[in-house]
């Protein structure tokens, strides 16, 4: 945090004179209190998280879910009153997969039904298969060649690397008033490449990932049946990983199912103990190969103001999710807070003086695909920065992808210009719990792809809720994690927050431009 | 608690002159130095859970899960040089039941494997159904009226009495010092029939079993394919009820699959928003009519006193479990703890004066049979309590049975008498946390089947952990949910417990004898 900005936050003391921007800052407290009253009052959040989630369903990346998301949330929009709603291509993707059955039990020693998912882009198995299992527990390349020649026809179990714990803290948290206090003055966040705990932490993912590859190789070539793996949860929550490769000239792997921990611990266990185990699974895998390219779903609220209606100031989240679930959390809840945004506005009758864009953007989950490809097809590309026309005509774009949290504050991301200006418009927030501008950066979702080409794209600051522990990725992303109050909360200070970037005189201060970043 | 007990407890003021009770209640500290050392440096708690757990599998009455614990832990039992290992049958209980097949799936309007097992004693489906599916909420017969003629061939939903919340609070606990304090300074608790918050609650489940009687009339009447119902739990947790009647002439009933909720909330909801939904389920269960007995393992370390020998100080748990998952902590741990209470005490060489013998019960979760039929066999039947002749020779009973954490204390059952004894019993203990006697009563498990017939028989105080959150009667009720360090320590005062009451000159002290309680 800056001096000045503490100083400021001090509020009035005969050594801080506000200075001109903070003196200038307007706030339309009428307008806040007509977006309260229809957010809080008669709002569709709700209706709209059901329908992106138990009836769109699971939203995996070029999906039959994700199509069906983007058909429904563009008529939706339309419904509501936005104009030019476009489900609007971005480039190329790859193949579309969707699960036409997913059934896995042990059968040996006795029957029991287990609890898992395909992993995305994994083929079908060839009907019911029903084999032994065998324990490839390994973690160097030395470790791999001792299951030579014991591979075939077996499905293979990977090893679980966190086991469950019994959880002695609580699922679910808000922020404490404390961790509140902290963000607020905490120092801006360094890069986070810096970060030697996790550069140590990449690097073991590499590794993890390259002998996994390895893995396949020799599963492939010697023929084994199937795999079982899981990336962790507890009590039948099991977490999604990153999926097979989606590239429509991707090297072909084996079925694959992602368990829960539990299920693959009583296997594990019983296969150490020498007792024979037999597992039968079914998947049932669809690839879609005839349309490989992504697609955003956009939709707007024209301008009025002759002068700044050419101007945008653009909201969104990410419609597509992981496939176990139905991405209630990540990030049904952001793209229903977004519309919800727009919905209040559009009642409000609001002539914004320039055009308000919602995006929600596809393929999110893949390395933010959706949004990266919008910024480089209309703004900029950061491999060249070669600006196009619409960079200097975004006022601001604003994100919302940690969870279905309520509203707690905003990241600066190292815009400290713009603090003075969200401490304004946070503030008829308070009593709802937002208070906190942070000088901290976050990162993982789709306000990067603005940053990067260094126009204003900001994240809220979200209660965590039980996003790490039960959501984030799981196949207890539901419907029923869904908390309306805080949904209603978020989308009254989005909507707010959205309409004061839509009317200002000024679009929001910028950091300086980012120098090109090549493709490596 | 009595003032007397309070004085004792204060130690030593000079007004409270210690009884002649408490001043000649042995501890035999050397043996305890051995138990502790066996137990904690030596322990097979473990491995005995292992095999109960993922070995034997799922131990539902009569199963064949439970024959092959039955078998095992005779076997075992036998193997650490205990004498007269038996399995004793205790009388007719009714078929047997296991599951050979179970899945279930969404399929319209998108495909989603669900998370459920089949209610226990349930039949098969015919083969792979596939059906829509109708939502019967119903909570009167009225309500039941509203659908006859709209369930032919359908899949029936009931409704989630309790959906999932987000939890602010942890899955585990363990008593805090000040609940522990509060434990022993509680007055006897009165007999639970006259709470009328239970009774109101007792009343509603009655009316609830009622209705669904009357449901399941209707539902073979009209000709419906299956249910699906749920009975609570949360993501990916679900609980199994008390499962369709066992009894080898009982009346038809549908096959059924115990849902986890969210999973069942999600075809709610969709079936309420108008959008038809298609499930696929199959389910095959086995029943076995053959042996329609139920039985106890039983086994002992005989005493080595002339005059003493005849008299049994008894340990026990219950081998059975519910069918979803292994009954880790309902009640593989207490059958590991009694266990290893067994083999510990043999190790250290042991010569009891009175027998020790261990009885692991069998159709504990249908009505305490197992137990309550042992008792019948050996000391008394509480309707006539005219008593056999082993009914005086029994010292004591201790039972486990509240999940897998580790022992703070003891309950007094009513038997104010015992209290200066396991006072004194307990303190070698108190360093590993043991140190609470309450005059509190508990109830739910085996040791009431002794107190019925004027018998001594206690239930350790355990932490909770876990068990109402996530392990009792549920899904997830694994091997994963034990806590190592918490069984040892379980281990060690139950063997303690046991040897004492084995060396004791005189057995521990009764409450006066109950009224017979004539069968209604």
């Amino acid at each position: 945090m800056t001096i000045l900005r503490l100083l400021a936050l001090a509020g009035g003391l005969a050594l801080a004179a506000p200075t001109l921007a903070q003196q200038a800052e307007k706030v339309d407290q009428a307008m806040i209190a007509k977006i309260k009253d229809e957010g809080m009052n008669r709002s569709k959040v709700m209706e709209t998280a059901f329908y992106l989630t138990d009836v769109c369903g699971p939203r995996l990346a070029n999906s039959d879910g994700l199509k069906r998301a983007n058909e429904w949330t563009k008529g939706q929009l339309t419904k509501w009153g936005m104009s030019n709603a476009n489900i609007e291509p971005w480039g190329d993707f790859g193949r579309g997969w969707d699960i036409e059955k997913s059934y896995v039990a042990m059968t040996a020693p006795y029957y029991h039904a287990m609890i898992g998912a395909p992993k995305a882009w994994t083929p079908s198995t060839t009907g019911n298969v029903k084999k032994q299992v065998v324990y490839v527990n390994a973690t160097t390349e030395a470790d791999l060649a001792k299951f030579q020649g014991k591979l075939r026809d077996k499905i293979v179990l990977t090893a679980v690397a966190t086991p469950p714990k019994t959880t002695f803290e609580a699922d679910a948290k808000r922020y404490t008033d404390d961790e509140l206090t902290k963000m607020m003055e905490a120092q801006p966040a360094r890069p986070t490449t810096e970060d030697p705990a996790m550069t140590e932490r990449m690097n073991a993912r590499r590794a993890q990932a390259a002998l996994r590859t390895k893995l396949n190789e020799m599963l492939m070539s010697e023929g084994a049946a199937a795999v079982l793996s899981t990336r962790g949860g507890s009590h039948g929550t099991f977490f999604t990983s990153n999926g097979a490769p989606y590239a429509a000239d991707a090297k072909p792997v084996l079925p694959e199912i992602e368990m829960s921990p539990e299920d693959q611990l009583r296997l594990i266990r019983l296969v150490e103990a020498g007792i024979p185990v037999e597992v039968e699974m079914e998947t049932k895998t669809r690839f879609q190969n005839t349309d490989l390219k992504g697609y955003n779903v956009i939709a707007e609220i024209p301008g009025s103001d002759k002068k700044l209606k050419k101007e945008i100031v653009m909201l969104g989240g990410h419609l597509d999710s992981w496939h176990a679930a139905t991405g209630a959390t990540d990030n049904a809840a952001g793209c229903a807070v977004m519309m919800e945004a727009m919905r209040i506005l559009k009642a409000t009758g609001v002539k914004p003086r320039r055009t308000i864009r919602i995006a929600l953007w596809g393929e999110e989950e893949q390395g933010l695909h959706g949004s990266r490809n919008y910024v480089k097809n209309h703004f900029a590309d950061p491999a060249t920065m070669k600006l196009l026309p619409d960079h200097e005509k975004l006022a601001g774009y604003f994100n919302l992808d940690n969870g279905g949290g309520k509203i707690r504050g905003i990241y600066l991301q190292g815009n400290e210009g713009v603090a003075p200006i969200f401490d304004a418009w946070l503030k008829p927030f308070a009593d709802m719990g937002a208070t906190t501008v942070t000088p901290r950066n976050t990162g993982g979702t789709d306000h990067l792809a603005f940053d990067a080409v260094g126009l204003p794209g900001f994240q809220f600051v979200q209660d965590g809720l039980d996003y790490n522990t039960r959501t984030h990725h799981t196949n207890q992303d539901t419907f029923d994690r869904l908390q309306a109050d805080d949904l209603k909360q978020a989308s009254v200070i989005v909507a707010s927050f959205v309409y004061h970037t839509a009317m200002r005189d000024q679009k929001l201060p910028r950091k300086p431009l980012p120098a090109a970043v090549p493709k490596s």
